[in-house]
């Protein structure tokens, strides 16, 4: 990946301040729009039958999450995907759980059966289980999966035509036939909640602003990822680390990412 | 407007602790809660419909907000509303999000129609829609209206015979047939999601208190935007404005309010 | 109590991690999840009736909490509540709010007839209205209660045959035939939204550790309360006070514990 992309990328969604439409859990749901907002973009969450169509058409990317799911919910996120991808905005779906209940894989399937995802975000038990590993994830926290994670993103984006994310202490990003290796972070992220449904975030913020959907995960969860570092240099705890984190996005610089990124 | 008023109606919240019913989105309603706590006042979320009236029956003021509205979410809105009514404790209403989609516009028209509202907040954008003009909004952050937004306060105000506030670099409240200005308040708050639903909140806290809801609605905005003035001074960005916010309100004095209050 | 119980306990929530399952509301959903995860535990919410009652069948406790309830989410909470009874693992309710209206008081004895409830957890007025008193809530804060607190709660432990805790300035913890007192916490914590509903988090996952019940809610508290004391000597306010809360959990030493338990 060229090496000023994520710089550049940056500061294109500090520009352009793309409005990303979330259908997202209720845990993390403040989380996710203080990211985008900290990184300059305009989050909006809307998940009414009546306007989640409407409000994805006014969107650049839309974010959905099973986090907190309901036949509801998922209705909505299918409304909402299939006006985004009539629009051609890509559509980044967070398989938040998927393992966890038999309830949870089956409105995953029902999302990338109904409409196009662009991109399937998850940890490595939660990809395991879309890819069709029999793994049981411990609730909505990662379990060690037995399996090459490298190759099994490689063939689930094949097969779906899209970019897959596996996030853990390397990201794994694969699309557009490349795979790139995220090796930024910091281990306090796993203690925090949401971090994991904030970086969905971060990757539809990238994606709105550029069209190589892979590249733009892999920039977007870079510059996330650096400001963690910074954030965990601070912070005493997971309480600070997490407002630190909103803090270092908002004031990261190009030149910062440039010097921390590893991929 | 009195010089004394906003230091005294914070002085009043703290001692009456009243009661804020809220029905509001799923983004901000904690950082609703924390700032009418942080005010010394009680808040108390419900939508249930069958608790929904007799909830705003045991409060000071009701406070809407459409910002993740659905038909149920609106109904109860409805019904506590119509309580409050007849109670004749005050009604806030925050047109979040107004203009961005046919829906939202629809339920404003609904609940302007079905209950009586005594204080309409947005900003400049979503004022510009409830008052008839034909804007578009990016989703829930305000876009440039090219409009006297004194003249369309005053307008809408008189038409409605209620209060009107819109937020912005300056914040307009017309109502009881005047119009007051606040100019405090910082330019982090529009890099921090919920400051706009916090500030209705506010408003509502204040409205509890105070008869004159456009005294009221102004006099809040002051001692919020007052705190918000000091808690930039102390942070490196909206992570940690948003805990300091919260602290600089607990702490307010009503000799800080007065040295700096701009209206 | 044995001294060393509170820090043994803190380590076996550390050891073991436990999946604490929540049904509760969305005004402190993302804190309840904060806390338990500052503890090393593993939070997951879930409420659609499709998977309630799975998700019950992974964890190692319930938590519900009817802070913002509706006919669905009491639903959820009962079919959650059966299958954590059929796993023998325990439910805690919070009785969130209590007294405020009758629906809360309706849904309680529903939540209370149609399924075991372990630990039955609330402020002064809301298990006294549990109990059976005739005393009106105001909204979720807790009002005075003319009555033997202790009496109260032991008798109503004994009537229902489960576990009760009254927090307050003194939290009591009535259950197996014991009461304990936990004289820890700090006054700083009735200024904060969510330090009720986090109290009952904390004492689902020390009860998901510990088969004594009493004994978990109490080692628990302590904890937790311990946590806050040393929260508040470094904080500002209410919003520091709020992250530096986690941090102290997160930190928090077995010594630190057993130094400083008033129990």
């Amino acid at each position: 990946m060229n090496k000023e992309i994520a710089a550049k990328l940056l500061e294109k969604v500090r520009t352009q301040k793309p409005v990303i439409h979330h259908i997202t859990n209720w845990v993390t749901i403040a989380s996710c729009a203080d990211i985008v907002k900290a990184f300059g973009a305009s989050p909006v969450m809307a998940h009414a039958h009546e306007e989640a169509a409407d409000m994805a058409g006014i969107a650049s990317a839309l974010v959905l999450n099973i986090g907190t799911l309901t036949p509801e919910l998922i209705g909505a996120m299918l409304l909402a995907a299939k006006s985004a991808n009539k629009k051609g905005i890509p559509v980044i779906l967070d398989v938040c759980g998927a393992g966890a209940t038999k309830y949870r894989d089956e409105s995953c399937a029902k999302l990338l059966a109904g409409s196009r995802i662009d991109i399937i975000k998850g940890n490595a038990s939660e990809i395991a289980r879309i890819a069709g590993l029999n793994v049981k994830t411990k609730g909505v926290d990662s379990t060690d999966v037995k399996a090459d994670l490298g190759a099994m993103a490689l063939k689930l984006a094949k097969e779906r035509n899209c970019t897959v994310v596996i996030t853990g202490k390397e990201d794994i990003v694969c699309g557009s036939g490349r795979t790139y290796i995220v090796k930024n972070g910091h281990e306090m992220m796993a203690n925090v909640v949401g971090t994991g449904c904030m970086a969905a975030s971060v990757i539809g913020t990238f994606a709105a602003v550029e069209k190589d959907l892979a590249v733009a995960a892999a920039a977007g969860l870079v510059c996330y990822e650096v400001a963690a570092e910074n954030a965990a240099m601070k912070a005493e705890g997971p309480g600070e680390f997490k407002f630190r984190l909103l803090d270092e996005v908002y004031c990261l610089t190009g030149a910062n990412v440039m010097r921390n990124q590893k991929f």
